[in-house]
């Protein structure tokens, strides 16, 4: 007998039709024996809905009541599937993250999990109830509602499989496993059977959506299998885990990951001196503007220019900050371009082989891709390219590093065939 | 500087547009330098919404669960006019029930407050900041999740200002006031500037469905100033006190309540002996059927005939059970009449002025209106006739004991004009 923990996503619970479906796969996989917890996030629509209303009333809405707010969205789909779960003989107690006493920082709308309080859980399963909880929120030390931001559902579903010590956290979601690369962009992409917490952690930082990165590093820091599985097909999803094999026998490249969500910005013909990436991405930084990949290259006349992308909503407000600095930094010009998409090979295989870079590059070219940036990490290798050859590049790369399969078939996900 | 507790209704908090009404109205009335708490009930619907829901996804659903889900619908709206009065410079912050600490009994979707913790709420008022309380919700001592049923937002508001000692409790609703009775069948009928708890609860208790009979009850008990005023429009409102004029100088009658909810059931020729009508009603209460006005008369062959009313709802339920028992009983027959309305003049005059119950039958008796039931109590006097004769009787009332004003004018619920 398993303790498992069982998350499903907004799309698992959209409609009363879903979360009855859901009941019934939580009933049955009751029925096998095993222990059950099960988050929920809001149904779909719903949090969206709530914080609609939200920007009706107030043009800044308090972070406080925001998540006062947005927290019902959730506490609902509780309440629905405990008593479907009654309704169909399997005895169940809903909870709120303040019920259970998911303890988090006081950081509204984005805070982090400190403690979790697992007595009354473990008082439930050991009474045979399956324990339904209340995803993406937590309690503050003073007892104020709080929410870990878009997403936490998957890190209160990981966070409660590492208090529980469960033996694995499988995240239902509407696809049916982590994909070689998007499916809707390359018909041939394959569903992986395993993939390594640091490959997991790439590809979501790099734009595949399936998990929330803060999801994946904390299953990695307290060791919980993690499985990304479909509500809506059967089958064994892909297992995230740690990577006892030898990296040897892994394959040189897991996946493909990519992104158009960003923009690049370009300070050109800054003089060369100690600082200079400081005081450009310093400011950026101070206004609360992310920066992901970052380069940096000397000229000949003793000057530099630094390029870093930015997401694309946020180009225009980065571009007016480097604006007001152009004269204090001596640049000659800024420049934005909002027309690039990001491009990253993943797979800890990379460790231990050289060449995949080089032979990255030569794919590209040989397809007239031109590279405007490069970034690399252990597992990864990062290329920024002109967006419309996005789609040919991620194909090229998915063939010549042999992820391709045979024609998606029933087990792609939803989205590719919309 | 005063206390006051100010409850709105889901009408008053129908929509964003009037919640910031409602966030308007507090804003000025914390800028004359009150010190408030304001419960809120759930948006106009939603609660209703919400228990819809809870049916399509089962028959029966658990009550527990019932109380998580609906309870969201007050959450909502704490949230929504926190933000409103933060918005307008007026700090606010919104609670829960369970947060605050409301504590009840158990009984799921029908607790009753038992404690509450008022240290939190204190130091807020202490801090400048409105306290927007949920109403109609606590916590056991479990810490699951409870309503107070239908209407229970009233309560609360009442509890609170107990607890605080606050030095009014004003509900606002969509009527300016407790008026001499519904002015959409006399629009003679007159905004009464006061009324006593006691005439308060027979008037509610009679079908004046202006405040939930339980918060009289606690607002009476704990000597609550209790001010009844609309949230749409100016005026002082009722103000519901604890009588200490002198009766004589109170009106003989205060106002006439009625209500069309009910049926009849006479249980005919019954040999009159001990226990028979425990032996009727006994049956009836086991089935969870509530009992109104009672009447037993004895004929002059020995049997005895007991009349009473119920819910017109259950009339059907009652009368099998009735059916199930008649021969055991020995009676001749049962027989059942829904065409029927119940009509009462209350007023504490009556406690000091004999008289008023023959002038009462005798307006009666002028209009050709039969009695079919009579039962009284010290400041009201209850019949029983003719459904039809329901709007001729009342009005004739009305102006027999001087209660008709001059034509309603503005201050008249928006209902007796619709």
């Amino acid at each position: 007998m398993s303790l498992l923990v069982q998350k499903y996503g907004g799309t698992s619970v959209g409609s009363i039709e879903r979360i009855r479906a859901v009941a019934r796969k939580v009933a049955a996989e009751r029925a096998r024996g095993h222990d059950l917890v099960v988050v929920v996030s809001a149904m779909s629509g719903e949090t969206n809905r709530l914080i609609a209303l939200a920007h009706e009333i107030a043009e800044h809405p308090s972070p406080r009541e925001l998540d006062v707010l947005v927290s019902t969205g959730e506490q609902v789909t509780i309440a629905l599937l405990a008593m479907a779960l009654e309704e169909a003989g399997c005895p169940a107690r809903s909870y709120t993250g303040g019920q259970i006493r998911i303890l988090t920082d006081s950081a509204h709308n984005k805070a982090r999990i400190e403690h979790i309080e697992v007595a009354s859980i473990r008082a439930d399963l050991a009474a045979g109830r399956v324990v339904v909880a209340a995803g993406f929120q937590g309690i503050d030390a003073e007892g104020n509602i709080t929410t870990l931001g878009r997403g936490g559902s998957d890190t209160t579903g990981v966070a409660l499989a590492a208090a529980l010590g469960a033996d694995e956290c499988q995240i239902y979601t509407d696809v049916d496993g982590v994909y070689t690369t998007d499916p809707r962009v390359v018909e041939h992409a394959q569903r992986l059977d395993r993939i390594t917490f640091e490959e997991m952690l790439e590809m979501a930082s790099q734009g595949s959506k399936v998990l929330q990165i803060r999801a994946v590093e904390f299953a990695g820091k307290y060791q919980v299998p993690l499985r990304v599985l479909s509500s809506f097909a059967e089958g064994p999803g892909t297992l995230i885990t740690l990577d006892d094999e030898d990296d040897m026998e892994k394959p040189l490249v897991s996946g493909i990951a990519f992104n158009r969500d960003e923009a690049k910005l370009t300070v050109l013909g800054v003089p060369d001196v100690p600082g200079v990436a400081y005081r450009i991405l310093g400011p950026i930084s101070d206004a609360n503007i992310e920066v992901d990949v970052i380069v940096q290259n000397v000229a000949e006349d003793g000057t530099t220019s630094l390029t870093f992308t930015v997401h694309r909503n946020e180009m225009k407000k980065a571009q007016r900050i480097l604006e007001s600095l152009r004269t204090d930094l001596g640049a000659t010009a800024i420049v934005g371009d909002d027309h690039i998409a990001k491009l990253s090979l993943v797979g800890v295989g990379m460790r231990s082989h050289a060449g995949v870079a080089s032979r990255m590059f030569g794919t590209l070219a040989d397809h007239g891709i031109n590279i405007q940036m490069i970034s690399t990490s252990e597992i990864k290798i990062t290329v920024v390219i002109e967006e419309k050859y996005l789609e040919l590049g991620v194909r090229a790369l998915h063939s010549e590093f042999g992820l391709d399969g045979p024609l998606a078939g029933t087990g792609a996900p939803d989205t590719a065939r919309a």
